[in-house]
């Protein structure tokens, strides 16, 4: 049985995504995209970082950019812990379960622990954050998606089996899941902590890296507008995928690809899910709408490129899939 | 029988609605309010004057201000006209029906005729406008409710009649009318020849005065965002009705004062009335459905402020008529 | 200093709002109103009850209508509780506080301890309930406001600061709060757990009574669509206030009156809170904005009229205010 | 010079497109398809025939469907002219120019004049139709995707010039179009007669044949819950393309194919164009804004199927264009 037990008292407690850290190599540019293209709050802004929130957002930053001239990389994927104490119940965690970990100065946060998490991928927990006011009531300056939050990041992983025990450990609950038709092989798990269908998702594939990262939207309405204001400001091409609406999580999205390739998606329309007797959703592998309700396929590069984690070597999948993708949907209506 | 006979072959064709001229004392206050909250663009600004246009219009100016000093004013409401063909006849029509006209050199308008309209408005007429591009797919300058277009103009009038013989002998049609229960005394007609509900409105009331001119707005989205980029600039205050919907038109409505205190609306969802089968709409004076589907009544302002026209004095209507506003319906509620 | 203390780890975990109870005499009208005309999905109905619960809502219900004879009342107020161990140390924080307090045989949940809160309110504690599919992807049956599921109540209480220490000492979190101006006297407190504004406030007034209960609505679009529905089937008489939105909460919100005058709000846009660090945010009592950033005050009506507790008396609150209601302020306007 | 000269006053006058009939080889699953999926209203509905119009149409119908046994085609594109004496005019100019026509009896419309237009697609004209109420205040009776009215159709043609030069003579003024790049030959050509981008459109391909026809919905909401509709009942697979947005037109679209296979359009924004001196807008056949703002073309079946006309042959078109299929699209990407 493939399903983690639900864990409701965990070793220490996570409470919700927080951050990812990314690198760029203009950061004038990737400034650009996610400033006035999309609609992000530059909280801070120096010569080598930029520091980004959503428009309702009180914590100092959910996304920070900083320019390196390499490979562009995620550095590290953030999650808020609910006290300081809970980094302690952490770092002992890491102890006993022999899992590689360090404190790190991190300007704006708290006391910051390193580590690696089941899949591989390098994670960083913090209790507190700098905070500023949000900017829900200064609709002025809504503009682009008005992107409101940060809602959750998604990692291939070479092991889904693997990264769902880890994080059920942390008393993550399973919301939905895909697994191969008439089995219990996992191929793409949808975790949460802060009672909507996601703080992490991990989907079968070369990894870990990261697929992408996620903001809300508040509506239809915003989406689109995304996308026009995207082809106005003459970035039509950094739209990747959609409009669609996925299955898993009911949520509408569009998919973009920043200056460095980093896969930003923005959504609206997620559901609340805390009780313990929520059934997790399963989707078979071969169920299209798992995907797309309605529209057509990603294409390949949706399905193939992730944005490596700094030092992290990705490997080939345990288990092997064929996803759909537009390519092959293609192929097969001729 | 009151209602005027369909003239579908008018001495001359006037086509739409085409701008407001008005006088203001603040023109960088009018041109914040107009620009920076509610979204119109400004086409040209010098001195004394600013042109504005919504974000679809290929006109240079759908709304003219005018630094003054004096009492704030309409100067004039303007039509479009076909062909310069069309502003002749025109002329022929004011000489054989006595009515006050002359040409008025207007900046940016090809030749203007100004003259005096069936309820004591002043009017002016033109073929042609030095044309701009429109904007409609520059989507990153969409802010405040985005208005797209002047959509029709309300004039109150003391003698309603008079004024609805006067633009149906002008090819008008009547889309929908209020009158006195049980009665054929017209309280309200609405006229268009751009087939939608209306270019011109006339309401009983002391007149002729400007009560409001209209521009559409693309979504429900983007009437309530002008009223929280409204409250987010400190113009909450400017917000004097709504969002609410009218029964007549189907329009979903907010009305804003200036900081002249003339009354501007934006609305959407027009329907499209071209064939003359059509049937004109009747309201009853009682049915308050026709004022607001839903929602509380306009507040006693609504219903006797308005903007006089320059050189015009208002008289009392000649049908006297007690609208329900809000504060009989609240006195009735006790 | 009257702000409670964060209570990081409460004696038992209530994880979020529930469910409401309340009567109504004619079953059929109140189905009608809630299910065609508003939207939610009627999820049981036999001879003396139904049960409701939102589009996007697994448990069997949020809100249970009882028909009655007497005056219509609220019998419960429903929370959520993590695990039946949580209901166990609820009953001996009962015991421990003198609180009156039963378990009750409850249909479609699990085990029910029914006790009275720090307001004097009857609440009801489960840690289970039936489940049933969330509709949110049956999009053929999204209609009226397409209410996704049951956000919060709002309580008028006549001891503001006893009802917020309860709350708090259960580790509810204060979001924002209103007091009088230049003192601590607590006016308002809205209160959460479930990582939003609020799963219940309350609000200085004869009290404890049943304010209103509220439900999300997917978009901006739905809630004035909720409105036009409610015209179009005849029960545009059954708003109350609004649209509008609230300071407080950043919530665009309709009020209605059901037909036995129990009060619902639909609403969009509340924000995520559940960082320990995000502050409370405080709202003068004499800041309009908090309950209306733009638009009208509320009727005298909404103020002070709310629904009866079962069995419980409404006594008059220890603190007097003297609202802006719109009369008063129609009455200073002259 | 290949672009028409503006017709002001032309022979007769037609006011807009009015209808298209159809036909369809199972009736109960094309109303299925058009009434309880997409939302459009079924006026009336008898053994072989069924009448359906959008919910603000006073018309009878927008669309006809006739069942019929064998292959799937276009009876007729309907146009309104504005009065009886429009149909003789109508009469004289088939005559002077040698166009076969014939007057035909058709249910629930006057006189009726059906005839061959210069792409050589079956047209009929007529001056009334039967009324019924508009439904666009029955806000309950909503669903889909809201469709308001017929906008315009789409027909591939052989010889665009051609059928260019037949409307413009008719009246009918040019507001976009496409041409080979730094030619004159047109590629496609949108035509108008109400004052909005267009009521019929010719592009470039073996025809004639009926490429779509397309209904206003109110919102971008409305389009996206029309693709959740249709996923929800099991018509996912009915979408063809979209949503997207057009360069031309600015429309904001959805195309679904019907059970027979005939192509349906919803949108919404399209902009007024009422004004001679607006200059037809030129889009560069290399420029792929035209056909998508943003996101991926069009599959080659929308490109290359269309629905033949009764009784009339397809022929290869005069000029051989290759678009940029979705397909050529992602091979020139690996």
């Amino acid at each position: 049985m493939p399903l983690p037990r639900l864990e409701l008292y965990p070793q220490f407690n996570v409470t919700r995504i927080s951050h990812v850290v990314l690198t760029c190599r203009d950061l004038d540019a990737s400034c650009a995209f996610y400033g006035d293209v999309l609609g992000l709050v530059v909280s801070r802004r120096d010569h080598d970082s930029a520091y980004l929130r959503g428009l309702e957002e009180a914590c100092h930053h959910s996304l920070v950019l900083r320019q390196s001239e390499g490979a562009a990389v995620c550095k590290a994927i953030g999650f808020r812990v609910l006290t300081d104490g809970d980094l302690d119940r952490a770092k002992e965690f890491c102890y006993r379960n022999n899992i590689r970990n360090e404190w790190r100065e991190t300007p704006y946060q708290g006391r910051t622990l390193h580590l690696i998490d089941g899949s591989g991928s390098p994670i960083e927990l913090c209790a507190t954050m700098e905070t500023l006011p949000r900017l829900m009531q200064s609709f002025d300056k809504f503009h682009g998606g008005s992107p409101q939050r940060l809602d959750h990041v998604q990692v291939t992983a070479f092991d889904i089996q693997a990264a769902c025990d880890f994080y059920a450990e942390l008393g993550f609950r399973l919301t939905e899941y895909t697994a191969r038709d008439g089995t219990d092989e996992l191929w793409g798990v949808w975790l949460q902590r802060k009672g909507n269908p996601h703080d992490i998702v991990f989907s079968n594939g070369r990894g870990p890296r990261l697929h992408h990262f996620a903001y809300t939207v508040p509506e239809v309405r915003d989406l689109i507008h995304a996308c026009d204001v995207a082809a106005s400001m003459g970035c039509a091409s950094r739209m990747e995928r959609g409009p669609g609406r996925h299955g898993i999580g009911n949520a509408l999205f569009v998919y973009f690809r920043d200056p460095d390739g980093h896969r930003i998606e923005l959504f609206n329309t997620h559901y609340q899910t805390i009780d313990p007797d929520d059934p997790p959703i399963r989707w078979d592998l071969t169920d299209t709408r798992r995907s797309q309700l309605w529209g057509l396929p990603a294409t390949r590069a949706w399905f193939v490129e992730a944005t490596p984690f700094e030092g992290v070597e990705a490997v080939e999948p345990l288990l092997q899939a064929d996803p759909v993708t537009l390519e092959t949907f293609l192929a097969n209506q001729m």
